[in-house]
């Protein structure tokens, strides 16, 4: 199987530290996109992914698929037990599906659409609003706040273990560094649960 | 088991018809929120979706579940064989979550941020930005066009059977018309597929 993928990009992380805790990573060999330069738009890269986004799997049956999460689920499916990340029972496989959408709409899309919008990075193919990229900002930080509540009460993102929702969560975290957000000195339990996170292996692929 | 939900907003008609084609709609009490006097905003509802939206699902041991898809995989996982709407194998349930993901950011997500930043319909809980919400609006029309190519070529939107994707593509499709977006007499593939969904009983509930 190929990973098509972006090193620096946050998607593409989350994709490689599942299968680095899932111990998949040598199951695929990563092939690089450059989207700076727009690789990611060429015919050869639409015919893949409609949608030109990274990351890809390229399965050996010709078959491809796109998005972070439909590329967790191939191997989550496949690989249920190796650890399990994203579910055993159906209250939890819900409470995990509830907990990386939130993180999806209200914290890892806000946070790059304020990146697209308030910067412009991709004006050659998007059309930056930069009022609507401030509005994302704030939202950002909102949700760290939100985030720094909860993990006051819990040592994960949620069914007290580690789960997907964790790699997403931390890895926007992360990210939101070229937003200017950073966790502040007033929201210890999210520091904490970070500092926790960062110290896995999986955090260093 | 207590669904809160609204008969008129689009994402608890996905988990309405999803529960129809499982035959298991009569196993929720269905109680209404009204979300335009913000009783969703309300500390109680707060307490069972701190992003304050509908749907909620009540399970009767306390547990609260969030977000359409987390109710639709609670139910999917619950049942999985009446029918199976979520995917078997884990390139058809791969298949089904990329398709579900592209819908919800290309197209159900542009068509809500269409409707609610061009009209300033929840301008008492948001910031409207009427530019992105005109961005929002010409992204949909661009997923019509996208839709209508995809289905020359397929019955169904992916895996060649009726699936959740088949559903949040429908009401999607039907929803656009708060955003004055239809079906033009262009996209004779679009329409065909969506008449077809259209009359099935699920549609109706």
């Amino acid at each position: 199987m190929k990973l098509y993928e972006t090193a620096t990009a946050p998607n593409p992380r989350r994709v490689r530290m599942f299968l680095a805790e899932k111990g998949l990573l040598d199951q695929v060999e990563v092939i690089q996109v450059d989207i700076t330069k727009g690789e990611n738009l060429s015919p050869e890269f639409t015919a893949m992914n409609p949608m030109k986004k990274v990351p890809v799997l390229a399965l050996d049956d010709g078959n491809y698929i796109a998005e972070t999460m439909a590329i967790c689920r191939y191997f989550e499916v496949a690989h249920p037990d190796t650890p399990n990340l994203l579910g055993e029972s159906a209250l939890e496989q819900a409470s995990i599906e509830q907990w990386l959408r939130w993180l999806e709409f209200y914290f890892m899309i806000p946070c790059g659409m304020g990146f697209q919008h308030s910067t412009g990075y991709f004006k050659d193919r998007m059309t930056p609003v930069p009022e609507w990229g401030e509005v994302c900002i704030d939202n950002v930080k909102s949700f760290f706040t939100f985030l720094d509540q909860h993990l006051a009460k819990h040592d994960y993102i949620c069914c007290d273990r580690f789960t997907a929702a964790d790699i997403n969560a931390y890895t926007t975290v992360a990210f939101a560094r070229v937003i200017k957000v950073r966790i502040g000195s007033d929201q210890p339990h999210l520091q904490a649960w970070f500092d926790r996170i960062n110290a896995r292996p999986s955090a260093q692929v």
